[in-house]
């Protein structure tokens, strides 16, 4: 195992977007929107610890590179499931920044799992994946709806 | 928002086990069985990001108290859609580990990602939760199965 | 230098409450109280940024202990000359909580800084220090009001 | 709240100085001058606490940058009314260092408060707050004395 | 005590290499090559811990200078003594990477060494050393074989 | 690989001592006895690296618990051949501080080399041992002499 040469990939504009889903009883989803949470704000908490989980995602990912992360902007939305994470990152540097949009979709569901965990244990964290990233020599990759 | 106080709850024996699901092609499956990933051992490289995870579990999710960790154990499998991961964590303390348990099986799931992205860019990280949790005021709760 | 032997000293509740003030322009105030920073929920993110450097703190104070926090309370409030910030932190350990209360002001101070900058750069942090703490050998201390 | 996007902002020089004064009694700084301070070598344990936190900005101050820093240089002096405290930060990157030195300014601070505190912990950290920034879009900005 | 200024230097390719050996008894060597070890996969879990410490090497070592590192090499081999290790770090940055080659080194060797204790506690890390680096004003040097 | 249940065993005092050798060239150690070292205060530097770095081993070191230290002691001394580096490190727990012991006395080695590299890139860090331990379910052990 090794954290692989990128020493001679070109610094490029990098962005990635992930996505989770957080799916919830619907008296959970309520009480988060009515602000009526014991522990805070979920939606905050969550939001900050996305961004604070992008930045140190090479201590928790044990083969990525540390990238000089350039923007970091969660999204959250309530479906009919439950929460809807969406995380978007870039860079500009010599590798891409799918891991960091990733890990910090997982940092916010985790987060807003912690938060309401004494109302609803059952909560299960959906779907976590990537939707597409662009930038670097393998260029853009979508998820197909289809899958 | 705060980090709740916990003094005077006793310390007691607490276990925690997740578990989550990185589905994957079954090509992507038999590669990693071969031990054909030009990234290095998947399996032992996500066991290691999940043991350290849990003990970084304070610092990803913000209002999670640091714990005592006495035992962190995770198991790797592949069933028919990919990768099965369970990690189970203990420790004798005043709260529990539900958070250290499924913060560890995100870290084995993303690790594992990390390492096969460039084979499979479309991998999910499914059913993240948690499977039962025991000891403390609450006491035992296991997730019943037909959820 | 050393991290001295606590090893002898008895596990008991060890409390303390450190204040400070972010002093900054009475517009920047409105601002925050209205909610129209663009960088966000200023007052919750400083909080959450409180519990997190609490638990930090042993990484920035090199010579502090490591200790099991069992509670960490921020408390934002808008005086005549800025945001006031005190933080409650708990033990039971065998030394104080003195370092990670402070730790825990400065850092929400800092993170409301940040977030405010770009409207008053001339912000500042005054008055950061102790207020009372209790528990321990040295018994309890409270800071007198006539200094 | 997210970390905002800088990845158009261009590559510039940028500086920042920031400054803090730990106030203590006398007796408490002649203690420190002599080299009578239990807990060791006070100044120098400052200096290195300023240094490694200008490291840590982005895992205290949520919505900060990782920035690749270039130079960090705490000066510590004692003056009528306590320990003087001055870092000064330098980058080449898309965004500024005033974080990383208030930072810095802070846990020199703590970490003096922490090594004197069994003498007075009545000591106050006073004015922590940014002299200096240069570079960037919005280029110079000086801290007027008159305020 | 000071972060010095690497400022004005250039951005050029520099690689560092550096070696230790973790002494051990013949029997010793032999369990980890039969895989018979209690703990694990001894040389997987030594490879990832030498890729994470470089990463951390700015949070042990206190005044490096964060840097991007490109590539983390970490090579293992059994000799007549023990485990032999070897980690080559590479940049593209302002300074060196010899600090983060030897944290690696010292990281490897100690992992194996937690895993191995309970069979053979006076196993000993020897000769942890820069072998080689290139890049920068000062250039290449190499470890003369006389020494 | 994972992190092995302790929970079944006692809190008793346990305390590990590690050395370490950084052999250096004569005048290397002079300078660094005169004081004329140009990056500041070596020992100083060193000492506080290791209390600092044995906070950090469960992060370093991947299957270690993390345990509440209770003391770290470096002492530093100039021999015939260098710096020779020793840490004790105790705690009252469930499991024992020689990785702790080891990894302090590994980071004030390499924070030595740090600051003196640029005079002498070929000094070497011999012999990083475990002197002793007591404490726990196997006892004491001491290195005999004759190793």
């Amino acid at each position: 195992m090794k954290m692989v040469d990128v020493g001679q990939k070109a610094h490029t504009e990098r962005v990635a977007v992930a996505t989770a889903l957080l799916r919830m009883r619907p008296a959970t989803a309520r009480a988060v929107k009515a602000g009526k949470v014991a522990k805070g704000n979920v939606l905050e908490a969550a939001r900050l610890a996305a961004v604070m989980a992008a930045k140190r995602t090479p201590d928790l990912v044990p083969l990525c590179h540390p990238l000089a992360l350039t923007a970091v902007s969660p999204e959250l939305s309530f479906g009919k499931d439950g929460l809807r994470i969406q995380v978007t990152v870039k860079t500009t540097d010599r590798t891409g920044v799918e891991m960091e949009a990733l890990t910090a979709c997982a940092a916010a569901g985790l987060t807003a799992y912690d938060m309401l965990k004494s109302m609803d244990r059952g909560m299960v964290l959906e779907s976590l994946q990537l939707e597409e990233k662009s930038g670097g020599r393998s260029g853009t990759w979508r998820r197909s709806r289809g899958r």
